[in-house]
């Protein structure tokens, strides 16, 4: 149901991603870890976590389901969707078994089904908590789209519901899965340039249709800045290695019928514990910006564009480029999750990962609401 | 007095920059708008309206100095220092009669000499109002360097002193007479790339010397934000070509010993009447941000560098490189001073101008003490 003509892509040529990521992943299965969890399994089939995608939108259609297909620990095994023609067309083009399709009303019924290990939710934000609490307790590790949900209070519940259920729990981050992001948070972490200092992280695009779930607050949960502003602030944080403790924004609306119950563009800072400081921005209104910018004692680096499916790039103060090779980040980011699962260890990206962006976002609303700036 | 070793020459070689300069100076020259005035001046020589810099810090040895032999309508007419051997070592470079030379207690009696025109003041932030309004007094026009003064009621009476005396009063805004910058005003004013949205602007460097004046309140008013970030601003308020309205600022301070009495990194965001939103930094504690990027509703333009004294260069949404010939910038503002003084024009970079970079700069101020968005 993630329906939106997506602006990810636009940085990067769509054919040559797709070649470039599937010549790349057969490789990583030749080189990959089985060794170390191949005691624990039985078949080649058997190594792979059964995968079940809740709702088949745009994401699920044309990044998850043929990230699936270049994954070395997960696999497609069900489907959850309210839309009868969308099972057929899934159940047919990915030979899926009847028993592994589901709708929303008999969901639960997934309970029983051992193919399935893991659930992944790629709902409207609002239906994130429902179908990630139903999957716990189901039995189901839950794999949830970013943002997490639409309050901190309900990612809370949502983590609670897969303590109770004894399983685990991922936000679908993938950009902590790609190469040059992951490049960037070592340069930060290993003060290749020094201390870090300041961020200027933002990213946004022109929505279109007017009539989408994004642009509706029980749905959404907010605007641009729970979409994709997201991105920009998960950036800071994880360059920063700590949580923002002070933040101060604005807002504008130039099209308030269109954005009659979400945000338009906000622009926002940030102060940490260290007193490094980030100045950001996210917008629904135009495209363009897709970048952070880390500046250290003795330098900085830079992704520019930093948050697309692929076409990733960046520079340093030293003249370097920043240039990995593209890879499937949702094949990388499921594969993690799975990883996880079978040697029994948290995710990087865990609910409560996803708990602190929906704080430091209720924090920028608040900010916004109050004229004032606010603790977190 | 501005004697601090400036970061604004990084970006570019120094040689190539003077002879680059001074081809071009050369050539305007000869397609320069003599025609214009002509009928009011004599000789070739009374053609040039005389300068006199008072403070023969950096700023005036390595940059003013050297603009004014790259005048057309501009000349180095006399000097104005504390300091014996500096106005001995300028006397004898640049043959000026000892007539024109002033320390500040004899200062006033520049009223009576007529080699003098304008009164170009480059002290200390806190010394503009007080030379101003006795240069104005002596019946000089003044030229002010920026920032105009420490607080908005100085610059008002600065501008009351001028008025009062029927002279000409302009800020030391050289970036407005830099090719490049006057490139993105006009991409910004004839909406080339539409209607402008948002500004990102930073700009700072690593100060060093920790007893230097633009580190004492007193005598620089403000820090980082007065010193450097007012580019960024200035930046800001020419692209949108209109005056912000609402603004949030955060600080930090990770060298408070150093930083006692001014201020050292500041993230601030601006709303503009329009909707324009912006968002910015300053700092004194690390080298590296020079830039400015408009984001508009078809496409973006940038320059990064944006403010050094050469090497200003920057791109378009459409990949087009912005990099117009290196000019001297000091030499086009006090040439374009002059001939408004000579037209009886008011100057684009008046007094009223630089008194509404102090209001947002107090703005920026009042709004981290207060932990408010502020009204400007």
């Amino acid at each position: 149901m993630k329906d939106n003509p997506s602006p990810l892509e636009k940085s990067t040529d769509r054919r040559g991603f797709i070649q470039k990521a599937g010549t790349l992943a057969a490789g990583a299965v030749v080189a990959g870890e089985t060794g170390l969890w191949a005691p624990r399994v039985q078949s080649q089939e058997k190594k792979k976590l059964g995968y079940a995608l809740v709702g088949l939108g745009g994401l699920s259609t044309n990044q998850i389901a043929p990230g699936l297909e270049k994954t070395e620990h997960s696999r497609l095994a069900g489907i959850v969707s309210g839309t009868p023609s969308k099972i057929e067309k899934w159940k047919a083009k990915y030979n899926l078994p009847a028993r592994n399709c589901y709708n929303y009303d008999n969901y639960d019924q997934i309970a029983t089904n051992p193919d399935i290990d893991v659930i992944y939710v790629v709902l409207p934000n609002g239906m994130h908590p429902e179908y990630t609490i139903r999957g716990a307790k189901a039995g189901k590790h839950v794999l949830c789209e970013k943002p997490m949900a639409n309050s901190a209070s309900d990612c809370q519940a949502m983590i609670n519901a897969c303590k109770d259920a004894g399983k685990k729990l991922a936000i679908g981050y993938r950009c902590q899965f790609e190469p040059n992001n992951i490049e960037c948070m070592r340069l930060a972490r290993e003060k290749v340039f020094g201390d870090l200092k300041m961020i200027d992280a933002g990213f946004g695009f022109r929505i279109g249709n007017p009539d989408q779930w994004r642009l509706k607050a029980d749905l959404a949960g907010g605007g641009a800045l729970m979409d994709v502003g997201i991105y920009a602030l998960q950036a800071c944080r994880f360059l920063a290695g700590e949580e923002p403790v002070e933040i101060s924004a604005q807002e504008t609306k130039t099209d308030p019928m269109k954005f009659a119950e979400v945000d338009e563009s906000i622009v926002w800072t940030m102060k940490f514990p260290s007193g490094v400081l980030a100045y950001c921005s996210t917008t629904y209104n135009f495209s363009g910006i897709n970048r952070f910018s880390a500046h250290c004692d003795k330098g900085w680096f830079s992704l520019d564009p930093a948050y697309s499916y692929g076409g990733i790039k960046g520079r340093t103060s030293k003249g370097d480029v920043i240039e990995k090779p593209v890879i499937d980040q949702f094949a990388n980011e499921m594969d993690n999750f799975s990883k996880c699962i079978l040697e029994g260890r948290e995710s990087q990206v865990s609910g409560e990962e996803g708990m602190r962006d929906l704080k430091v976002i209720e924090a920028i609303y608040r900010s916004i609401r109050t004229g004032r700036t606010v603790k977190v």
